[in-house]
């Protein structure tokens, strides 16, 4: 095998947040270190990452993990496989790091993947366990890990697919360059998967419109809509990923900027506006720096399609283009909306206003039929129209 | 409704792009126009994208829309439904067009969906017909049309989702704007969906290195591959999409630059290889200029899992490794190997080889796999040594 550093190629903001990572999974672990030389068992003490051990702040608007905590010992015949697997992550995670590497999570779970052959000590007989069978192990000892250490793996240089784009008139610098987000043509900038490493530089924008489907974002981008409404584009192609939220989180944060998110009139689009804004259950640690509570609903709601008499407001369909657009809403589609509004975040009275319309039509709508109305529709009517009279859900 | 028009904000590409498409519309539908001038019965004639009149040209190595052509007349009974569609979707088109949007093929489905009243003259009675019901309806006449006026639909600035990325030392000019594709920072440029439109500036890489996997693709930009070795890395994010094999494809024709293909060793990771180098079965009318029959499997093969006695050729992966690593084919990528190995294209001696080793071992295995033995392993040793010694498949 050829030894050639790559070193001389990394970004001097890898190198730096290298040493960082090394020096907290350090001090994490000289504690088991500590333990062992003064003769006790070595324990890690966690936070429970369990739904019960999941709170919804109120006061923050998001998700936070409680103050729960569970012990992993070594001694613990219950605890063990747990414990090593946990320290047999670290290991691997501060070998990566020294080595310049740049793993992903399967990475991790396959380098991580071995037999260990172990003597009973009751039976006398050798035995074998393996160190995990299947990536949501070693996944769920990566979260562990965020944990205990309070860094998010992408502080730790593990990378993952990303699928978040933006465009807009801002700058900003990534790596050792200077990028600016005004300058893609009709391509876009591809977030990377460590946003937090992103320099903001300057920005000449009034709000960001986050956009759930890629294909509706090309279309905005293509006609100039953020040029025309001083707006940074964003889409999260779906299901937004941990890099495309910090990045919006930060946006909201660092540069005050309204965040309006724009996704399909269905339980689906909720969800995704509901993991932006507050956080997503599973995954409630990293909240306090992946959500953004402060992000607006801006469409398409129930009431844009079937207007709302108790609220004065007209629908922007007419009686024909509901009879051609609207798709009915599926069994899947009705049980998630009864899940959402048992939700403490869901619980107010817009939205419930929004999910009983739904529950009680059984239909819902895909952005796409707004843009079927004309694109200029919803570039100059709809979306400008409902920022300007604050027509969101908050 | 306010009335602002879009134009200012077209790039001047698009400004020309829509001229021609227009013309081209224009010129294929005037012959309609005579024929019913002249008392014939207007009639389409469309060439046939059946399986039947798909053709392997084995001398350009790529799949072709062979010569046999359809019929479409207003007058029969039989045809009539698919031509009033043919006709629609190109006056949607035309609209569009005229109207500088961009649609998409979702929008042009919502665009066209409605339903036609019209008296039976058998019965008298008044009856209703959709013009259709679901979009793989619409998409199917889009398709009829991109053959019949021989025009893709990038090109009548339909748009998409585009999952295509790309960076390297290369320079290119997208709208009105030129990209440093070497100046991405930590992120990367997400291709445009019309990539016939970019206009190569300048390039220094001496190889295009396409990656099936994203995550893959963020670690090795991540670690300077592509500075290190010359090369243009991209990825496409799965299944490619049209946008990033055509812009592939152009890599390879226009710069003359060797295509390398690395994807999981699994029967899908052979397709999308399959795709990228002759073109899709059901898309065969578009293989002309999506398809890129130079493209090399760089790998990973089952040769480099289990070694060739008959090639001389040791595995790249240990006993040990092979056992941690090594996946257990399920009866769909059986099924699929059966498949692909009918196929003419792939009926050549290594191929074959490399089919039967799957076959008998019924083992895949994961691109993350080889990254597990160090990334350092996978850029420095495995690829770059693949590349020198000629060991990919053709």
């Amino acid at each position: 095998m050829r030894e050639v550093s790559t070193v001389s190629y990394m970004s001097a903001v890898d190198i730096k947040a290298r040493k960082k990572a090394l020096k907290k999974i350090e001090r994490a672990f000289s504690k088991l270190v500590k333990d062992i030389l003064s003769g006790k068992t070595p324990t890690l003490v966690i936070r429970k990452r369990t739904l019960a051990n999941t709170v919804f702040d109120a006061e923050r608007g998001l998700l936070r993990i409680g103050n729960a905590t569970l012990k992993r010992s070594f001694l613990n015949a219950g605890e063990a496989k747990k414990f090593m697997q946990t320290v047999l992550i670290a290991s691997i995670i501060h070998e990566a790091l020294k080595n310049d590497e740049y793993p992903t999570i399967r990475d991790l779970y396959y380098r991580g993947k071995h037999t260990i052959r172990f003597r009973d000590l009751a039976t006398g007989r050798v035995r074998e366990e393996n160190t995990w069978d299947e990536q949501k192990e070693s996944d769920s000892v990566i979260r562990d890990l965020e944990v205990l250490i309070d860094m998010l793996r992408e502080e730790m240089l593990i990378l993952s697919k990303e699928k978040g784009k933006v465009v807009g008139d801002m700058r900003i610098k990534s790596g050792d360059d200077i990028i600016d987000l005004s300058k893609m043509g009709h391509g876009a900038y591809s977030i990377e998967p460590t946003p937090d490493f992103i320099e903001f530089k300057d920005v000449n924008a009034e709000f960001v419109l986050v956009i759930e489907k890629d294909a509706v974002f090309q279309q905005l981008h293509r006609a100039g809509f953020w040029k025309k409404y001083k707006a940074l584009l964003i889409t999260s192609a779906g299901q937004p990923d941990r890099a495309t939220r910090r990045f919006v989180r930060r946006l909201s944060d660092e540069l005050g900027l309204p965040i309006y998110i724009l996704t399909d009139a269905d339980p689906y689009g909720w969800y995704i506006y509901s993991v932006f804004k507050v956080g997503s259950i599973t995954l409630s640690y990293e909240s306090e720096r992946l959500a953004t509570p402060s992000a607006r609903f801006l469409g398409v709601s129930m009431i844009d399609i079937f207007g709302s008499d108790k609220l004065k407001k007209k629908p922007y369909l007419t009686e024909a283009e509901r009879k051609n657009y609207i798709i009915k809403a599926t069994d899947t589609d009705i049980k998630r909306a009864k899940e959402l509004k048992s939700y403490e975040w869901f619980r107010t009275k817009r939205w419930l206003e929004e999910i009983n319309i739904f529950l009680k039509k059984k239909a819902k709508l895909e952005i796409e039929a707004l843009t079927s109305k004309g694109l200029r529709f919803l570039m100059d009517t709809y979306i400008p129209e409902k920022i300007e009279t604050g027509d969101w859900i908050a």
